[in-house]
């Protein structure tokens, strides 16, 4: 997966809030970064998470998520974070996050955030064709414009 | 305004991500402990932030928040969070929280939050007389019952 | 396991901090609680991350993590976080975590933090025999007195 | 102060990570945005927080924050924080922080770091001249070129 494009992309220099007194990336940091970088190519793409339910009759959750910690990082360190799109399932499917470290090209972290797509009230429910064409266009690298986005 | 019993207390112990790569407490790290403080002391007292709204044509947000580090506190430190009421003005209150190290009951922090009550749609508004008649208990120091609460 | 007495646990009330627009826990928020339960445990357990590699030349990084999220949870929502052992390796191990509503006493999220032994300089070395100790102790629901602990 | 050129400035969306069920931005989402845009400006002029003590025998400490909360942001909402010098003192100092909705140039929060230096062993002393001389050329509005920085 790392040598296709990736979808979207994120940089950011480490800074206090990322680290802790082992003078090393605090665990948890990555999540949020992950997090922005994936709500801010839904929201490109016209899939706008809050709004989802209303306009659509669906909404995603994240019912799993992961993430390898393979170089240590630490303060002031530049980090890109990459956004691919991993194993589409009939319910659910994985957005795929690495994390380099610019200095060096050195992939330092991976991630997972694994989405189902539910119902406004909450039941598990197919990927409905919306998503799903948007999916199909990014595994195969080429997202929909957005304004094909209803 | 240290020397009157605390509203509602809150204990925790600093751990990795309360602290950074100094070795001592994140500036930032206060203030969600304040925020949860704060937050289930209101809804201990039938204001749920959420549903304010809703239930009573009011709502409040915060406008000004600040903090002094008094002490240097680090990783395990145990600390008591003590919430207070401040000034209660026409259209905002002050809530007063103050950080406490068990271990030697100093006042190592000293935080304040201050609230505005606003309409549905944002605009200031006298504090309306549900929140006030629980304002002007609590200067006294003796909470309404949350039955009380409509 | 989740049938075994959980070596560690923290009760903390979901607040606004924990909690996103989509008015359920941000997927995130479960790392930093867990990461204060384990922190304690081994902390309580003598084994302070800290000063690890100046007391006992030895320290212990995470290599990787992983959460599902089994039931949504929202604001004001008790939880209960639980620490177990798990799987016990030459070079690593597993601690696990419940998140258990306490309204209802049910597992709403589940996570797992894999921690990796490394010399002070960073690299994997077996895992000592001062923490496997503790850690066959823990398996066997029988943590040694903190003051054996070196 | 407004009015002159920022010293250093870093764009954002605020994602699920910055807001709260209120689906406005949570209060305390605004520090650590401000930390990073600051140390990332002292690393740029050698000032680098983490070795001050050991290479020029002074270290500094956040003695006081606070943040005006001046317009409701959300979700999405695009933002420019914008670093700047306020007071200078014998032995602290203040950083001004704009946060500026970049949609409509509006000033949306407005913060402030006082920055007091203290000895290796964390005794206040006044502000050193290697630390003095970057403050007053920031005030100036011409940081010094950052080889200057011993």
């Amino acid at each position: 997966m790392s040598d296709t494009a990736p979808l979207h992309q994120l940089e950011f220099r480490l800074s206090y809030a990322d680290t802790d007194p082992a003078g090393i990336l605090y665990y948890a940091a990555w999540f949020p970064w992950m997090e922005r970088l994936q709500s801010e190519w839904f929201w490109m793409n016209g899939l706008r998470q809050d709004q989802l339910a209303a306009e659509h009759g669906f909404w995603s959750v994240t019912c799993h998520t992961e993430c390898d910690y393979l170089v240590p990082v630490g303060l002031f360190d530049h980090i890109r974070a990459e956004l691919r799109v991993g194993r589409v399932g009939r319910r659910s499917f994985d957005m795929l996050h690495h994390l380099v470290r610019t200095e060096d090209q050195r992939l330092v972290g991976r991630g997972l955030i694994r989405v189902v797509t539910v119902t406004p009230s909450g039941e598990s429910t197919p990927i409905p064709d919306l998503l799903r064409r948007h999916l199909d266009a990014w595994v195969q690298g080429h997202p929909l414009p957005a304004d094909v986005s209803p």
